[in-house]
């Protein structure tokens, strides 16, 4: 255990440790820890870190790029200094309140300045259920949705971080196929649970990660909110993909939750059939187990309502597929690309990621209690994504990914 | 005139002064101008220019996001420098020296960090040609295209500079419908000939760049070779779009060519039916007459040969619109973000802008001389583009975008 108390409901006990990015009145944005309430300033201890130079940055690119080589140590380091029987900070009181700072008094920033950011679409759930919807329910998963781990660009501009308001976006939609198309807001705004991970060190252009090495380039993972647009999506998106139905905002948490502190919540993988090519074959179990939950507060409201609880271990690609497919071309990764998992669906109606599955295109609208139905998001909800990884008395928490949706900007 | 003696040939007149970043083993990477056969060390000149702080950089990002009011006195100034009655530079032997450096010499660099590439699919011949082979050649069309300047995100990591080798990628592909699978080489490597724009000053998130605004965000166009894997890309694009199919690489020119030097070649925009919403609609001319080519140059063949000539004269949406449409549901913009043209088709079977249309899906295979037959590239195909307006007496020359495909890596 720490030195510094930690509640046994905190997302950052000492088992956990993530990384971000954070600044205060008096500090340039930096690299810290969170622990318990706290944020510890790693560049304020970083003599007494293994590892100098990687701290005093607006983004934790650097350190990502780094490898485990500095991961490893590192992470023992802290884990050390936090120890409640290790006295280097623990009795050092200006030392203490020089780099411990309350976590309700600093900003968040984005933790990575993200060269690329790739949306996939792993889940076979919420594959079906969308092709379902929007294609052929006898025959819902495309033929190569059991080969390829789908998936797609996204921009990377506006991925922002947790707490960033949104506005419902303008665009064309055709909301009748034997009308033409109109212009105006998109009345479907949707949200999409999804998590998110940050690529390590990367690779040079035309080399692929083989995906026996595929795990030595993921730093950490992250909360992601796929907002999306289904009007504009729908009547855009052939044959070219998703663009503007997307593009508006992705929210991702601020705290990058890394591989060491996940790993002993892996679990097995999802069986695949067929059996995957070669190059994205692999018998070590890379699945994890991580709750997940999204809540919806109406502007004004008292409380928020859970609309959906899901777990990540359910997809079928795992990140390590992800990233030996996307670099199987030669397509360079570079440190802080943030590849996302993909709307993360169960096998229940009740454990589906977004509201298009949850009220199934709007047909059964969500009670939110109050007098507050939904069959999509309204000016003022705010959706928050939650997610942790329960442990014999502790969580490994990811902390807050939330967004307001505001009214549409005037033009 | 310039007192630099240019060829009536050059693409690189007094007319022209195009940006971009170089470095020699004496300098540093950072910004130049071409003139003739020189570029022009605009860092060892600023204390003559009307503005400074631009120019020790190895990217052009600040002076894209300084904007018109830059822009505009800085080409001015650099023009009255380099002109032939002007004696500042002309006359100072030790400046020139220091100043003017041989083209032939220089190490020429991506000109932006890219923070967000998008390609569009704007030329209405080709994605009428693709409609025709891969969906229904009576009704090529989709119901979209003609509303929407359809665009997807692409790859920023993997678009490199001219000259850069690319090497032919793996992947998934299906070559027969009723087989499985395959994985292995890409057997159908093919040329998209593209031109491209680098955003200017960008726009916050959720403000929409209105139309009328579009032109003082364009800061100046590019060459582009959006090299596609036609057979990756098949079986991957359903539903999400291109992915592996185009981002192993994307090959860029080294000089950005300023809207101020194209704008003497404006012609009047392609009428649009139905006319498109009031947010995409301007009735100023924003089209140019850009003659466009793409050579081949097999490996140990003496000579490259011409096989397609078009203009950029023919695409139905205008970067304008391109533009308005790309932020209109609040998606920001960046400096330095590159917004291509998409494939450029011209109305005749020899004027369109890929190896897929030219040879038509490979069924009309095309002579290159020397016994030399390409249905797609070849390992050791050298593609080169080219790109110039002609003037009267002078050309506004792109400078080469060049790539060899490599043979595949060994895994
Ligand atoms: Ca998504
Ligand atoms: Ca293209
Ligand atoms: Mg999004
Ligand atoms: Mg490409
Ligand atoms: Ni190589």
């Amino acid at each position: 255990a720490s030195f510094i108390a930690v509640s046994a409901d905190s997302a950052f006990p000492i088992q956990n440790l993530p990384y971000g990015i954070f600044s205060t009145a008096q500090k340039s944005a930096r690299v810290g820890v969170a622990i318990g309430e706290y944020v510890l300033d790693l560049f304020v201890i970083e003599h007494l870190l293994p590892v100098q130079g990687l701290f005093n940055q607006g983004s934790l690119n650097a350190l990502m790029g780094s490898g485990r080589a500095v991961w490893t140590p590192l992470r023992a380091a802290i884990t050390n200094l936090l120890s409640a029987n290790e006295p280097t900070l623990r009795d050092n009181a200006a030392l203490r309140e020089e780099a411990l700072v309350l976590q309700s008094t600093v900003t968040m920033h984005l933790p990575a300045a993200i060269g690329d950011y790739t949306d996939f679409y792993s889940s076979k759930e919420h594959a079906t259920n969308l092709g379902s919807m929007f294609r052929d329910p006898s025959n819902p998963l495309l033929p190569n949705w059991t080969f390829i781990p789908v998936g797609y660009h996204g921009r990377s501009s506006s991925v922002v971080v947790t707490g960033t308001p949104l506005h419902r976006p303008y665009g064309q939609t055709r909301p009748s196929d034997d009308q033409p198309p109109i212009f105006g807001t998109s009345k479907l705004i949707d949200f999409e649970l999804e998590v998110g991970f940050f690529v390590g060190p990367g690779n040079p252009l035309g080399q692929p990660i083989p995906i026996t090495q595929a795990h030595n380039h993921i730093f950490g993972m992250v909360l992601l909110n796929d907002w999306s647009a289904r009007d504009i999506q729908k009547w855009e998106y052939v044959p070219l993909g998703p663009f503007l139905g997307k593009n508006f905002g992705t929210t991702i948490s601020a705290w990058v939750v890394t591989m060491d502190a996940l790993a002993p919540f892996t679990v097995p993988n999802v069986v695949q059939d067929p059996k995957p090519f070669p190059y994205l074959a692999h018998e070590d179990d890379f699945n994890f187990d991580i709750n997940l939950a999204v809540s919806i507060k109406p502007a004004g409201a008292a409380e928020a309502t859970v609309v959906t609880r899901t777990n990540f271990k359910y997809m079928y690609y795992t990140m390590k597929q992800q990233l030996a497919h996307h670099s199987v071309n030669g397509c360079n990764m570079r440190p802080g690309d943030l590849l996302g998992s993909g709307t993360i669906s169960g096998p229940t109606p009740d454990s589906v990621g977004s509201l298009i599955e949850l009220t199934w295109r709007g047909t059964r609208p969500l009670d939110l209690g109050n007098g507050q139905v939904r069959k999509f998001l309204q000016d003022g909800d705010e959706v928050t994504l939650h997610g942790f990884c329960q442990g014999d008395g502790f969580k490994i928490g990811f902390g807050d990914c939330v967004g307001v949706l505001l009214p549409a900007v005037s033009l």
